[in-house]
């Protein structure tokens, strides 16, 4: 039964709460459960985590090594300048799917650049709180076509 | 009963046969059968186009105004260059999801800029053929969010 | 009897219908009846042409030489990117002035280049539907003054 | 009866005299005298001011609140250098028309940049000392259209 | 009663002891004593944290909404490089104020650029310690200006 | 007794009348006004200046040495393009603190580079009418540290 | 007997009339003629191919596959912005030489890049029209070494 | 009896494990164990951290002032990104090496940046494991001529 | 008997009290004096002028026509901003040199551009207030080989 | 009857032991036999050189004028860095072909970079060793159309 | 027994002679006499040498070739400018250390550019004269490895 | 009795024959005439060297140390790419003046960067043959008032 983990960077425990107009209303709890029951129904593992510190994502990703068979990965702020994150997915061997609730490139300048674009194997985004099923569901496609 | 248009940029005609090392070897034809099938479950009714000439996009883009509630669009190489492909997508009402066969940034550092990545709403990339029904998935639940 | 050309690029055929609060509500058949009106009073012919193509933009600047005097060119979004165009209207030897309905450095940071700037003659832009009109008054000026 | 303040910049009180290949050989009397002339027939009011100090062209435009219905703006090198006239006209509220006897485009590169481009209602250039004129009739046309 | 919080960043916990020809020879806990001094006879609370962890500082943040009405804020060298502090300012609707004991611009080149600059409502720097006072006072006068 | 020079840069005569929505209803004597309370009070002797003209804030920085001991300088648009202001407060030794109504980094580009953040003791900006206060009372405090 | 395709992009057909002080004076029909008797005499087969269309240049360097073992392409303007001639050289397994009459990087500073300069085996240029014979005796000398 | 202190950045911990043809097999307990040994011969004590955490980082270099005489310091992916492990560095007395397991210089562009190459005394890069152990003897050397 | 205007530009005014240990202790009207020496053993006229104005070193520029045979101008911080000082050289037929006390290229970055080293005959740097009998002694050499 | 010389920069001594995956397995030496005969059949004597000093190159270059009316010229690495190299080219009145075994475009981008590439007539790279004898064949046909 | 060569590039004859204060008081002669003893008790044969012409040491890195294991480099100045320097490192395919006494980055910016960075095996940087000798221990503990 | 040394850079050893219109018709030989004639009646002593080698000229001003009390020094085209000559000026402690026959300036936009402008004492440019002469007579004022 394969397993796949989901990991939030900083400020996403704030959704529902945070600029509504630009990140919808749903809360992270909502995102999770709605997650949760796709994974149930298509007869995988789910784990959720949430932290605002970089140093604390770097060691998940690292334990989902012989943990999970995918990450979805939302880094939030650190999409843009963390290194460390970029290493900790180089470092791992399992594959990661970039995901974003609103379309960065909609937004600063600043937030067109992702240190992560080019390790993760696809990105999703623009799709609201959406993003996330979206994304869940390339990557069983992903999964089933690599044999499981 | 909604309708939505799937446009294909430049060489995507060659599908199947271009590069399949980073294709895939589906081809053009069984893209479109397997978005056509998910649609007619869904209840929505789907046209596939295709050109190589950056002026016959524009023209179809134009012309999906009033004919479609949501276009799913690979600009293919004109996704770098193709200010004419923004300003049709600007001058038209239908919401347009970018979608990519590849992850552009993995390859040449000038794929990494996309001229219409802020004028779509979402955008799907690096899941091969299968970005597509992806991105077909994430329109329809947009679509319905939207009450359509 | 003097000959002026008007050659429309990519998406002014959706004039009046197209952000009518960025670029108004006249649509291009009343540019165009406007400027025959006044060609009419001022002796001059004059033709008009419109494109979403790239290729025939260039094949019809080709083909002015010799049968025009002068070219009121709105190259649209290819006025950004296009040195096929500049190629074109550096090989004829036809008088070329810029034209454009809204004020491009009012806008998007990449509108603010033009690969055309520098081989025309003249620019006018920011009148609106109006722009057309101006530009071809200043072209009978610069047509007299060059003693035809 | 409306007003129309034309305020020329630094170095065009040698117009005539400095550069004529590049700059003609009307001086700024000429053009001034048939500035004027042109707005006598059309029923405008019509001042003209130059000056080579930056600081006597930013009072000038303050002033022109309320006295005048629109300008004429040449500022000559100070387009390239002047945030301060820029400031001038954000805080003023008369539409303006930048306008230049030559096209910048085709000179050194530094010309290039405008610091007043996208706070100007519309621009002429490259038309010799006729750029004035022209640019009179467009703003014309613009106040008849703002219902004056 | 209003409440105001002061969060200081990295390495503000050496002040008196850090390069103290540069930082000066008041120590955090001094700077903290004299704002609350200033604090109590201006009739608002005030509370003070510091931490070299991003994401504490974030967290922080996040926490002052509802907590507080006025933030003072410190980053120190994530001044230059959290897009996350960012986020968590745009996220919580507590008005911010950025404080400096140097002038950054005085220093190394990258400490011109400031992450957050755009979204704070003030900035004060270069007055030493006494820049916290300074920026204490200015926030009063805005809290007052805002008829709390 | 001490004495403080406050110089407006460009523009600031307008203020009160010059978009309201950006720089507040205060006008310029009222600032001026309140300031020369606030010296009063101190006990500290107050002059203020404003010109439109660059050359003149240079002569009076220049005249400033031997009758201030402080100076306020507002440069407005010459911020960002003045290297003769700099000079001129690199060849006075009075201190000066450099103020702003606005916050620039919520502005346009541009107005990110200050070409005298660096020989400036302090800067402060973003308190609208205020900031000219805080400054003051800065300064006051920079001035008592240093033994005068 | 290996077939040979010579491409030729847009405003080559103005050759012998364009610029022919940059250009020279022999047409496009004499460029081919030659080719074709040296072609015949190392017997080869060979087709030309003009278009102004990046789309019809395009389409026939896709069906080169197969058709042809060697291209001969002269982009013309296209070379420095196509992204999509670059995909379809990438597509097909036909080794391609770029062409050009003139010395490119005697030119504006934007003739300097080539979008395709590191996907095709060789470069020439320079040589006025018989940059193309030099082409074809070069890519002879290719296909030999290759052993066909 | 000299102490040394060496700090390991984040992903460190994973040595051995992670891409091993790049970073080689051996673990990070082994590198400590080696350099434990050489300490020990040397006469000088050593103690190791690690940590994925910026802001730990942070602090311990703040507390090795005092307690250590020579830093080793191998900050991983924050060598790019970092500010705050700059000022840590800056405000602490005690002298550092930078070390790299692999030469930066040989991979991806962003690793050629280091924010810590400027404040520290020495570099050591690309010996694999056995950059520690050099780093460690220059350290010696340089101790030893400061006459410790 | 020719003449030659020596202009001095912004803050020049306060050479001897300004920065001495960078600009010496000789003021302005000791250089002058000096020059006036060597302009009447070698027989030619001699004007000097200082403004703090950039304008008024524009007009003096426009009247040097027809007055004189040489300038010497030492623009001052004007040699880094202002087109309006390279118009005013353009436009007048009069041989310029450029002087400067110091050798800017030993300062700060932004002053090693000079916009008008191209348009001026020669440049001399970097000998204190000695640099103006040198460019004197240049320039009346130059007059010499052009036959006055 | 004409006299070729053709010389070769650093590195090129080492052909055939260097790197042959990229450069190839011919020896200089074979190079040059190979171009020797070509010469004689085409009736024009040849001349070969080669060194790794580009002071040595530079002469070289001197010395053609007046003893050979075409040079071949493969500078090696001092293609991207020798100004030296160009002036020597701008003073010699010697027409130059510039050659490379490779194409650097296909290489590190730093070689995308020449520096006589617009003072050469024409350029020829990528066919190997092919590359010598199609620059001569070209450079014999420019010889032959200059009359000689 | 293992060869290895130590190249130092210009200037550095004048070691001990040249800025001491930054480069210190050894004599290059006393550089190649402590590294000729740790040489003879580790049982490697040591030869030294030093130019000041980039063709000489390019020279040199080729002859290595089978006649050294390992080449200790210090190319000075030229590490910033040479390609040439580069090309040989990549020709011969014997490993390389860089070596530099200061710490390049603590130095002008252009300092730290290294044209070679990437082509050696290992970097060590900032221990004065010591530089060579912990380089040399590196490069022996590599030899070690590789199983010579 | 004071010595200087002149050291003139590659291809000055063509002057008079290279490019007449640009360098003038004197020779080396004749300007090196014209400088011993003013050294002799100014009581110094002077040597004249050129090379076309980097390396050559670097150990010249090596050499210079303790010879001379003076360089005058033309580059020539290493002034824009030699580290190694800024370096050979650091460690010799000579005053060394910065000399070009032309105004670089006025060239291609690569020759405005020199690499050793910061390094000299004083530049003097754009007066022919003559600037050598007039920065003679720079040079012995600087040395008159060092008091020699």
């Amino acid at each position: 039964m394969p397993r796949i983990w989901v990991i939030h960077g900083p400020n996403l425990n704030l959704l529902g709460r945070r600029q509504p107009e630009l990140y919808g209303t749903s809360t992270l709890g909502d995102i999770d459960r709605r997650l949760a029951e796709l994974a149930r129904s298509a007869g995988v593992e789910l784990c959720c985590y949430q932290s605002n510190h970089e140093g604390e994502l770097v060691s998940w990703i690292q334990q989902a090594e012989g943990q999970a068979e995918l990450l979805l990965l939302n880094p939030g702020a650190y999409t843009h300048t963390s290194v460390a994150l970029r290493d900790a997915l180089l470092a791992c061997a399992v594959p990661a799917i970039e995901v974003h609730l609103t379309n960065p490139y909609r937004r600063e300048p600043f937030r067109r650049r992702s240190l992560i674009a080019d390790v993760v194997v696809g990105r999703v985004m623009g799709f609201g709180a959406r993003s996330y099923e979206i994304a869940l569901q390339g990557g069983l496609l992903l999964l089933a076509e690599r044999g499981r």
